[in-house]
């Protein structure tokens, strides 16, 4: 399936770049898409945003988890949606590339002061914290609103 | 990419029949995965659940139309996180089939029972009814507790 045509998409302004921005620095959960054999699977992430990058924390028993390492192409859906229409509300989706970082104290620490409840957990073997890189932006500010962006619009003071 | 091991799953019980058939009825949007460009995409729908089966109202100018009429496997995400750990919420990803229905008077009268802001825009000939029919489920009810459903556990009294 190929995109939609490029006139659907607003020409990127820094209204869009803020508000994916804020969406990014928001999110402290996220809706994953991988591949699960070969077909698109939808599960629940926990996020900890810093400087446009989002790391998430996963488990091997989650099936999102040996699926990032096979194939570290992934989708994530952000923004959630307040009363009243759902696609009134803005939502980000972010095409991402995984990456398995490792568990030093400093990132420990950072995940932490994001995700606080998780410090349960975080020091299991089995959980692994994982950065999720943008590599393209999809922004639906709501009806009429929709905007292609490049991890570059992430930059502060970017133009 | 194949699924986790079976022993990672709890028994299905009622308790878990019960929990998945109320995130269903409650469902007001979620994130659906569909593939784009052959990679997983997520992006946000409005639902309107009607006996287990969730229909949605997609317009022409989402990437996620094109991709369901080609290829009909989605994933569908619901259960929304409310405070705290965002792992400690229930939620379920549904593996669906889409199929475009006809907007016929009842289907419309039905959907904006669940929708009714969509009154403003179900009437344009660029948006379609597209029921999701589950086909297989994973209910994650929060750390230790995951279960896979069948279609079957989604009706009342199945036991």
């Amino acid at each position: 399936m190929s995109a939609p045509k490029p006139e659907t998409f607003r020409e990127t302004d820094d209204e869009a770049r803020t508000l994916a921005r804020t969406l990014i620095a928001e999110a402290r959960f996220g809706a994953l898409g991988i591949l699960l054999d070969g077909a698109p699977f939808v599960t629940r992430v926990a996020l900890a945003p810093e400087d446009g990058v989002l790391t998430t924390l996963v488990s091997d028993l989650a099936p999102h988890t040996a699926a990032l390492r096979a194939t570290p192409d992934a989708s994530l859906l952000i923004g959630e949606p307040g009363k009243g229409d759902p696609l009134a509300h803005p939502r980000l989706t972010l095409q991402v590339r995984a990456r398995f970082v490792e568990k030093s104290e400093e990132a420990i620490r950072a995940y932490l002061e994001k995700q606080p409840k998780a410090q349960l957990y975080i020091g299991f073997a089995d959980f692994h914290l994982v950065s999720l890189e943008p590599v393209d932006l999809w922004l639906n500010g709501g009806f009429g609103k929709a905007y292609r962006l490049v991890p570059d619009d992430l930059r502060a003071g970017s133009a």
